[in-house]
C-alpha cells in the first residue's frame, strides 16, 4: 500500500506561495540560481516542514505572514542542507531526479547551497522574533554537526545510541524546530509550545526511521534512489541494527561489531535479503509507530479541529509510507 | 616599506575575547571543528572587520557586549566564506599556511564552512537587533552571489565595471556592513550611520584593490601565496585592467578583449613583468588611495578621539601595505 497525504485545500495555496517566495529570492542574482532552484522545487519534495508550520499555525490561529516567512526559511534551510549533503555523499539521484552536484561542478553546488543558506537566514529574520531566529540558527548548527559526526566517525558503526542521535540531528531537529517556532510565533502558552515541540520531534524521528526502512524494503520508483544505498555507504540504520541484535552469529554482523564495513556487493545483497526475511523489518516499523504514537499523544490536549485532524493524518501518512 | 598597524591597547583584549568566543562556539560539537578553527585563527588574520566594529563602537560609545557579538559574528562569517572560497579555488596556501581544503576532504571542508555559517548566524542573532540581523544575512547573500558571478562569468573578463562590482561583493560589502551595523548598535543618528557605512565601503574597496595589487608586486613571504595567482586563474584585476587601457596593442590584451585567457606560463610571466614596468601599478595604487581618501572624508564630521585616530591609521595602513 502506498499511502498519500492530501494537503488540505486551505493549505495548498499557502504552499504554492512559499514556493513562489523561495524562487523570488533569487531575483536580481545570478540567473542560474533561479534555474537550479526551479529544478529542485519541481522534483516534488513533500514540503512536510512547511506543512507542519502551516497546520500548527491554523491550530493556534497564528499570524499568517510571519508563518509564511518561517515556513519559507525552514524549507530553504532544508533545501540548502540537501544540496550540500548530496554533494558530500556523491549522490546522483534524489526523488528520482538528478542531483545538482551530478550536473554542476562541486564549486557551483557549494555556492548554491551557501546562497540558499543566506536566503533562509534572511527569511528567518523576517519573522521579527528573536527566539525564533535564535532557535533557527542553532538548529542549523545541530544539523551540520550531525553531518560532520557522520562523516568523521559513524561509518560502519553499529551503535543504536549513535543512530538515534544521528537521525535527531539529520531530521527530527528541524521537524522539532518547525513545530516549536510555529507555536512561538502563534503566541502559544509555554506548555503548548513544549507539547508541539514534542510533536515535531516524534514525527521527525518516525519519519526518518521509515525513510531508513524504505532504503531496505522500498522500490526504486518510489524511493527515487537505489535500494540498499545506506548499507553500501557504510551507514548503519535501524533495520540493520535490529538484525545485528537478532543475528549475532552472522559473519557480516561479527565484522560490523569489529567496525569492519561490508564491502563485497554479493555480501551486501545477501545481508539485505537476510534482513528482509527476518523480523528486523517489523521491529523497525514498530519503533517508527511508537514515535508516531507519541506524536499523536502530544496533540491530545488540543481541541478537535480541521488542522488537528490534518496533523494526525500527516502522522499516519508518515508511517504508512511503508507496508 | 612594509607598514604595520598597531592595534590600540584598549582594543587588543577585545580582539582576544572575540577569538576565544569563536573557539568556544565549537564546545560540545565534533572535536575536529575546534582543531580546524584553532589552525585557522592561528594563521594570523588581521581581524580588520572586528577592528572596524570595535573602533566605531569606541567612537560612538556603543554597547560593549553587543559589539563583541557582532564582531564575532562578522569574523565567523568572513572565515566561513574564506574556507569555501579556498575550496572552490583549490587554493593550497592562505597567509603562508596550508588551507583547510589542502589537508581535509572536500566534504569536511564544506561542512566546516557550513558549521561556521551557522555559528555566525547564531552570534548575529545575539546582537538582539533586527536591522543588524537582516543586514548581516543580506550581506552573506551579496558575498555568495559575487562568488557565483565570478565562478560562472568573470574569467578572463576585462570589464572595469564587473571588477568594481566583484570587489564590492567580495570585500567592501562586509566592510560596509561591519561599519554600518556597529553604528546601528551604537544608536547612532541616521546621518552618522550613512557616513560610517561609506567609511566601511571605501575602506573595503581600497583594501581589496591593494590586495589585488600585491598579487602583482608583493613578495611571496608577505602575501603568503604565489605571485600572479589571479592572472593565472583568469581573474582580471585592476593592475591588468589599467595595462589593458594603456597597451591595447599587446597580443595578450587583444586576446583578452576577445575573452581569450592567457594560459601559457611564459606569456603570463611576460605580462606580469610588463605590467610592473608600466604606470599600471601606480595608477592602481592611486585608485586605492582615492578610496582611502573617501574613507578619511567620511570620518571628518566626527570629533577627534583616540578611536578616530585609530580608524584613520587603519585607513593609512590599508594603502601603505604596498610601496
Amino acid at each position: 500500500m502506498i499511502s498519500t497525504f492530501q494537503i488540505p485545500t486551505t493549505i495548498q495555496p499557502k504552499i504554492s506561495m512559499i514556493e513562489r517566495k523561495m524562487l523570488s529570492l533569487t531575483d536580481g542574482y545570478h540567473p542560474d540560481l533561479k534555474a537550479a532552484l526551479e529544478v529542485i522545487l519541481s522534483s516534488g519534495g513533500k514540503r512536510i516542514r512547511p506543512l507542519i508550520i502551516l497546520l500548527i499555525g491554523d491550530l493556534l490561529n497564528g499570524p499568517h505572514d510571519q508563518l509564511i516567512n518561517l515556513a519559507t526559511a525552514i524549507e530553504l534551510l532544508h533545501t540548502a542542507t540537501l544540496i550540500h549533503d548530496d554533494l558530500i555523499d556523491g549522490s546522483v539521484l534524489r526523488r528520482g531526479i538528478p542531483t545538482l552536484n551530478s550536473q554542476w561542478s562541486p564549486a557551483a553546488t557549494v555556492l548554491t547551497g551557501d546562497f540558499l543558506f543566506s536566503c533562509s537566514a534572511s527569511m528567518a529574520a523576517e519573522t521579527d522574533n528573536f527566539e525564533v531566529i535564535k532557535l533557527f540558527s542553532r538548529t542549523l548548527t545541530v544539523i551540520v554537526n550531525g553531518e560532520i559526526d557522520q562523516l568523521f566517525s559513524s561509518r560502519c558503526n553499529a551503535s543504536k545510541e549513535d543512530y538515534f542521535q544521528r537521525i535527531f540531528a539529520k531530521t527530527a531537529s528541524l521537524f522539532e524546530t518547525s513545530a516549536q517556532t510555529a507555536a512561538i510565533l502563534s503566541n502559544s502558552a509555554h506548555e503548548q509550545i513544549l507539547e508541539l515541540k514534542r510533536f515535531g520531534y516524534s514525527l521527525g524521528m518516525a519519519f526518518q526511521i521509515i525513510d531508513d526502512l524504505l532504503d531496505y524494503v522500498g522500490d526504486v520508483s518510489m524511493v527515487g534512489k537505489p535500494i540498499g544505498g545506506d548499507l553500501r555507504q557504510g551507514l548503519i540504520t535501524l533495520p540493520m541494527l535490529n538484525y545485528v541484535d537478532s543475528h549475532p552469529d552472522d559473519p557480516a554482523v561479527i565484522n560490523l561489531l569489529n567496525h569492519k564495513c561490508i564491502i563485497d556487493e554479493d555480501e551486501i545483497q545477501r545481508v539485505i535479503n537476510a534482513i528482509k526475511d527476518t523480523d528486523a523489518i517489523e521491529k523497525t516499523s514498530n519503533q517508527a509507530k511508537k514515535f508516531a504514537e507519541e506524536a499523536r499523544q502530544s496533540l491530545s490536549a488540543f481541541v478537535d479541529s480541521e488542522a488537528k485532524q490534518s496533523l494526525l493524518a500527516l502522522t499516519q501518512y508518515t508511517i504508512d509510507r511503508v507496508q
